[in-house]
């Protein structure tokens, strides 16, 4: 097997952040659970925008996130998903290269715009999102290039890819493709809601092995084996899969293998400014140190510095050089 | 003569900025000067940005940024500035509503896109600027709405409008409207390159009377009156200009006055990340206040508060409520 190009390979939906601060009542005047996602059609995302108040733009997307977390450690990323020709497309684009991300699918002609999500920051620091797809949902099997996959160690894959069908058919045969080139899968599982919609079939893929690694948050894994009791979860979770990251916000990450479970405590963080990117770039971290085959313990322990650097200002991605703070902390990459 | 409907109206280039964080070594490799703003046409444009790192996006422009910064005060204000009808126009538009800024010029049609500028962050948290003018550009005289003018019981110019000759048509405008009105102009000289470059025009403007307020910083003041001693420069002012507002960075600001001088001191900042906005929120605070009618130096200090409000972000308008930060600090609006 040749040696991989790439360390990681991110597949998921290519969206920009709009993000704006808001108080509570907002979300409550709107019906936004806070801390999830809801996909919105075009007439609510202007609505919603219309009444939101001013904002950034920022290039973001989970899998989109993880590779450029992943580059910022000095890992080789690799990112597929789909944006339009039109201004944010290039920003995108010129993101994704600027943070040494190779990009190369194919822009979307004459459909829908690039995609966004409203991102809506509490006082608390955490995020409500409401995305509106647009040209991300139209990434298909043929936007999956076979070489770049088959070159990649691990590849990075979305729940939120299994909303629309061809994502879905996407999904599938990059982990296809990864496999039959001797690599690593691995998913998260992005939002509970997205894990109430498709359990049965997320189930599926854990535990017919197309996936290798898991990522998923408390609130995921609790809707994912539907318990409310957590360790009854992390004991389901040994039995369905080789290595999964539990993330637990403030109280670190859990490292589930067959062998047991590892806690790792997360970095400390100053002020909280805005979790969005937490998740991504936990997944950034952690996956950077199994594609370098670190011990888990310490893959998680990078997934906890690339979260706190990320959560300490405005914007899903890193803003310091993640390569810098993990040598600072001892790491020698 | 009527209570005025706007306390301040801002009339500027309408631009879009892209933020990256940068090393030292890519201002000098790329020749560019710190600290300043340099005008580059569509093609160096497209180089910059091609060499830049990942950015963020946020409206900005000087007097769009103040116009933004007095709605935060909860004042009541409007922006005039030139927009395509492009996504980022698009955003544009949003962020200036989303604050509460009436902004209604018509936009471009069939033109350039969006202005933009490339913000380079050190990291000393000095911002160096980029500008393509863009839709900007194309401000004219028609856009100037007479009523609007009329009805502001400040209208505030940069000095960055001397650029473009139709801007500058449409600067001389408004402060005759202002005038006719019963109203003020006030002024800000921008950049000390761009005092370099019109410093005669500006002086005729302040000697005139057509600017009854001024806003310089010290290296503007100096290009101003081409010396290298600051006491020389202010008395200088003082003799040229009723009422000028000269900011020194971590040393505060002072009012000068044909009766006096008085020095505000600086809001303390815990870390000074992004200097961008500096200038124009500190406007934001003294105009205000001046509309207002608060004495000179409680609208420096208004001044002062939102600065240091801004420099503690990415980004050139405030993200926290200046009304609420100003009502902490003591004052009552």
């Amino acid at each position: 097997m040749p040696e991989p190009r790439f360390e990681v390979l991110g597949i998921g939906n290519a969206i920009v952040d709009v993000i704006a601060r808001t108080e509570e009542d907002f979300l409550v005047r709107n019906r936004l659970v806070k801390g999830s996602m809801r996909l919105v059609d075009n007439e609510e995302a202007e609505r919603l925008y219309g009444e939101m108040a001013a904002a950034i733009e920022a290039s973001g997307g989970c899998a989109g996130n993880t590779a450029a977390g992943v580059a910022s450690f000095g890992g080789a990323a690799a990112f597929i998903g789909k944006v339009a020709g039109d201004q944010l497309g290039q920003i995108y684009r010129h993101d994704m290269k600027g943070t040494g991300v190779a990009f190369d699918t194919p822009v979307l002609t004459d459909g829908a715009p690039t995609g966004r999500t409203m991102i809506l920051i509490t006082p608390d620091g955490e995020r409500t999102m409401n995305t509106y797809l647009g040209a991300a949902h139209e990434l298909s099997p043929h936007d999956i290039d076979r070489d770049t996959v088959a070159a990649s160690a691990i590849t990075y894959l979305e729940g939120y890819l299994w909303d629309p069908p061809p994502a879905k058919e996407a999904f599938r045969k990059a982990a296809e493709y990864a496999h039959s080139a001797g690599r690593r899968v691995a998913l998260t599982l992005s939002d509970s809601f997205c894990v109430d919609r498709y359990r049965a079939e997320f189930l599926g893929l854990i535990r017919d092995g197309v996936v290798d690694l898991l990522f998923a948050n408390q609130a995921e894994l609790h809707s994912l084996y539907e318990t409310a009791d957590f360790d009854t979860a992390v004991d389901l979770l040994r039995k369905d899969c080789r290595l999964a990251a539990v993330t637990l916000g403030a109280d670190g990450a859990l490292v589930v293998t067959s062998q047991g479970i590892e806690r790792v405590p997360a970095t400390p963080v100053e002020t909280v400014v805005d979790t969005t990117g937490a998740g991504d770039l936990f997944a950034a971290g952690f996956l950077f140190g199994e594609a370098r085959r670190m011990p888990h313990a310490d893959s998680a322990r990078l997934g906890a510095l690339a979260a706190a650097e990320v959560i300490g200002h405005i914007g899903p991605r890193p803003m310091t050089s993640l390569k810098g703070l993990a040598e600072q902390a001892g790491f020698r990459l």
